[in-house]
Order: C-alpha cells, then sequence, then structure tokens
C-alpha cells in the first residue's frame, strides 16, 4: 500500500479553513477515485509546546503506486488538488510514504 | 483516540541511519507502553518530483491525550526519545494529531 499525505501549514483565517475544508474540500476528495481510506485531522500539538509547522493533516491510502498515479490523474483528483490552491492560505506540503 | 508523528529529516547517511532504526530504535520505540498502534514507513516521493522534506515517518496511537502524556513520562519512553538524538542526523519533527 501507499500513503498520500497533506500536511497543511497554519492557516491564516483558521476558522475560514475549516469551514472550506469541511464543506468543500472534504466531499471533493471523497470523489477521488481508489481510495481505500481517508483520514484527516487537527495537529493538536508538539512535545515540547513549541508552535505546530502543521494545522491538519490528511491521509489517503491506494493499492500501489500505480493506482495512486491513475487516481491522481483523473478529473476528480484534479479538482481536489487545485481546490487546494483555493483555501490552504498556510501552504501544504504532499508526500508520498510506503506503508 | 491521538497519534503522536515523528517525521524523521533527510538523515546525512541514510543506511547508518536505517540500520540503526531497524536494529535499535524499533526495538526501543516497541517497549513505550500503552500503544495502541505502531506504523512507520519511508518517504518516497512527492507529487512534483521534488525532494521529500521528510525521510520516513512513524506513527504512535494512544487511547487519548492523558494515556499519551502518561506514557511519554515513562522510562522506556524517555530511553526511545533520548534514542533519536543519536542516530537522526536530519532532525526529526514531532507532533500531536487529534485522529
Amino acid at each position: 500500500m501507499v500513503k498520500l499525505i497533506v500536511m497543511y501549514g497554519p492557516p491564516q483565517d483558521t476558522e475560514a479553513f475549516e469551514e472550506h475544508y469541511a464543506n468543500i474540500h472534504a466531499p471533493l476528495a471523497a470523489k477521488i477515485p481508489d481510495v481505500k481510506r481517508f483520514e484527516s485531522g487537527l495537529v493538536t500539538g508538539t512535545p515540547d509546546g513549541s508552535t505546530p509547522a502543521y494545522h491538519r493533516i490528511a491521509e489517503l491510502w491506494f493499492e500501489g503506486e500505480e493506482q495512486m498515479r491513475d487516481s491522481l490523474a483523473t478529473p476528480e483528483a484534479q479538482a481536489a488538488v487545485g481546490d487546494i490552491q483555493t483555501f490552504a492560505t498556510g501552504g501544504a506540503t504532499v508526500l508520498f510514504q510506503a506503508v
């Protein structure tokens, strides 16, 4: 399995970010084909009490590298990716991970 | 549930890092009490082909915030945390996440 990880930096307006995430982005992400599992959660802190580098982290699992790349090439995935630019005012770091 | 996420930056010597991780760090981490689930995997890339900010990501699940803090205060957890300094030559970013 492979995992796509999206780490959102602290947004300029947390409330606006969360509202867009819940009402617009999550429904778009839910349409991405061949996602085996989806999880998303707020970063709540760090061990030393410093400000976390990320506000929210989302994870999408795929059967394999090929399935993930095929999925990301679909219009549904492109719509979700394109939407990130419209609300992720703190940036978004995206990684692939072998799991 | 809460998740402790450890994101290791790219090490100076990948082979040495992976050897230490598998043979010394993972066994130490396995002794941390009250960990409900443990996962660790290599970062394999990014969508735009740029160098990933992290080399390996590990995740430890706990029943709740209180259980996590109690667990992290144990000698077993302190030994695992202390060990990070000895091999994570690319640094380690640690976060708590609500899941």
